[in-house]
């Protein structure tokens, strides 16, 4: 499958409405084919973690973003189960503490970008700072607008640097989120993740939606490209996100550091 | 299969001499059936962890030690892989850092402590500081002596917080290691892994099981027990872990957390 049809181009403007939250465009299958090649894609980029770690070279930075109950949790929990925690951190970012609020924005999260041989994957980030935020009005619009330009220039040091870095807007639609809670409400072991003021979140959905399209629009750059992942169906958004990173991964030339020189003719005795 | 054959008991001498590297009691069958029943303990400790990590009551720390080649990398990948990496971390301890040093021994370690519904898993840890610390005399045999009191105290302290701890080490013969290094050596994707210095530290191989012996001793407690897990052969050995791991979370009350009050009646538009 192809994942340049997820990219969002630099520079060009998004309408979520525009993209589809259920295509399978790209992959001629079914579920049950989807799922076994996710499996596959999986497996993969196992053996690429691997080369990663011990390369210790490259650092790989998951950001991934979404509305609520469109599948980040699920997502990790499908893609990365399979991956070798020892070299894969994942981070989530909540509200923020005391502390945290008392620095500046990127400095809790600058906290956990991984380090050479490291996937960090962060469950919310950064991101929020121009999400909630804008939404709540929790800082002025002069502020947060000014922010768009720090997470640009902060993601083009992590890449000047070493970092890789993927961001991913997990995108369902209002009605499949509808589904996703009530499906929460009704199931006794899902039920404690269900808060009332997620209705009240659920409220300001047009207001997010916008807020998505004006982070993406200025901060999809060719060393830190987001891609809008169509999530209304599980199997296909494990796919898709499997897909990307395994591209992502084999574009890199990882492979295993050399030997220390002196080794020829030792005898272990 | 019972777990208390490998614990030690607390205030029992420690002779790894006389304790197995290569054992397969307690196990009813061979290779294949040990392979399918971690498989099996595997899945089992993946479920748990959900539940942990929902919970966010519990806390677990694993501490991982092991002679060189004894499998420390090898048993995170193989138990650990499988499990969800959002709520399980894994640090790797290395030489000390110069910020490191310039704290006490348990500084580095506390930071990465387990947080409520977390697992921790510590690829060396605090008793590398009287372990390699002590065969080498990095420290005064009077500094390191008083350790094992403070190690206790912590891991108590760690306890009585509500932090669950299992400790393993995973014991091999020194003919194994030999083995071992030969195949790193001899096998191109591990030769990287090899360094020449692994066999000046195999010349100490009876100091380092004495300094293993006297800490274990020195700290197996009930609240913090040391398992000596028999690691000649890894499909035994990833068996006894993910026993060990199923066992000790089992005997915790692990529940969902209970959904909040007032979603009664709630409607989803």
């Amino acid at each position: 499958m192809k994942i340049d049809q997820f990219r969002v181009d630099p520079g060009h403007a998004v309408e979520l409405a525009e993209r589809s939250t259920r295509s399978a465009d790209g992959f001629d299958g079914d579920k049950a084919a989807g799922q076994q090649e996710a499996v596959r894609l999986i497996g993969r980029l196992g053996e690429l973690q691997q080369v990663l770690y011990a390369g210790a070279t490259h650092k790989l930075l998951i950001v991934l973003q979404a509305m609520d109950a469109a599948g980040k949790d699920g997502t990790i929990r499908a893609v990365f189960t399979g991956v070798n925690p020892q070299g894969t951190r994942v981070t989530s970012f909540k509200r923020p503490t005391d502390l945290e609020l008392a620095h500046d924005y990127l400095w809790r999260v600058h906290q956990h970008a991984p380090a050479a041989g490291e996937i960090a994957i962060f469950n919310r980030s950064h991101y929020e700072d121009v999400l909630v935020v804008r939404v709540h009005g929790l800082v002025a619009e002069e502020r947060w607008k000014r922010r768009y330009e720090h997470i640009a220039a902060f993601e083009r040091m992590l890449a000047d640097e070493g970092t890789t870095i993927v961001k991913l807007f997990l995108h369902i639609s209002k009605e499949e989120q509808a589904v996703r809670f009530r499906e929460r409400l009704a199931d006794p072991t899902k039920r404690w993740k269900f808060r009332a003021g997620d209705l009240d979140e659920r409220k300001r959905w047009d207001d997010y939606q916008r807020a998505y399209e004006a982070a993406i629009e200025a901060t999809s750059t060719p060393w830190a490209p987001w891609y809008v992942v169509p999530a209304d169906r599980n199997w296909y958004r494990n796919l898709v996100v499997s897909q990307i990173l395994v591209d992502t991964l084999e574009a890199l030339d990882l492979r295993y550091p050399d030997p220390e020189t002196g080794l020829d003719g030792l005898k272990v005795i």
